[in-house]
């Protein structure tokens, strides 16, 4: 259990430290559009080819992207199954939060009312 | 214009790399279910102080938390603007690649029925 957490915990380390700089953030948008060869990747980019690989090397173990070398080309791709981790982890503490305000808009109520209204957590719970 | 591209491409770096550290996530989660006390953050970690308060400063920086000092005690609170921001940002790269997938499962689907089913194209845009 302590080991399934520490790994969960060092895989957002290297979500969460890939996707903090921009050149490596306009990477995976260049990707969600479609896959790309490391050179047009490269193309409208102001550094040197190894830089960027370096970046990719840093995509690449996030699992934000993977890549396939087929000749002398290699096919990068994005991995959506790691945005969804990251986003799952934003969105569980924002969900956390916004209970909390929940229950706090539940209390202010009662002591307005004295009634209980339930249907207002509903409503508050399905905010965008 | 590209004024605010390039404020916005700050602030996602400082969300992601205030992200990027075990000790922040902890603190964020920590804060997502109640506000808290420097001294209630600092309780459960195993280091001084001094560290705690620069961990607080990168989570400050990056508008994740909120800190309010009242008399002698300064009360932390999580911003969930903050964490909307990077999940959009996350969700969009996502949806952008979930499109191309779509318009491939049209392509691949007008070319077996000769026919294109544009329900297909809604089911799967709402997939969690």
């Amino acid at each position: 259990m302590l080991k399934h957490v520490l790994h969960h915990a060092a895989e957002l380390d290297r979500l969460f430290h890939a996707l903090a700089d921009p050149t490596r953030r306009l990477m995976v948008e260049r990707l969600s559009r479609r896959p790309a060869t490391v050179s047009e990747l490269a193309e409208p980019l102001d550094m040197s080819l190894s830089a960027v690989v370096q970046h990719l090397a840093v995509l690449e173990a996030s699992g934000l992207v993977r890549s396939e070398k087929v000749g002398r080309v290699r096919t990068c791709r994005i991995e959506p199954a790691a945005l969804r981790t990251a986003e799952r982890w934003m969105s569980e503490r924002r969900s956390s939060w916004e209970r909390r305000l929940d229950r706090l808009g539940d209390l202010l109520g009662e002591g307005a009312e004295q009634t209980r209204t339930p249907t207002r957590n509903e409503t508050r719970r399905r905010r965008p």
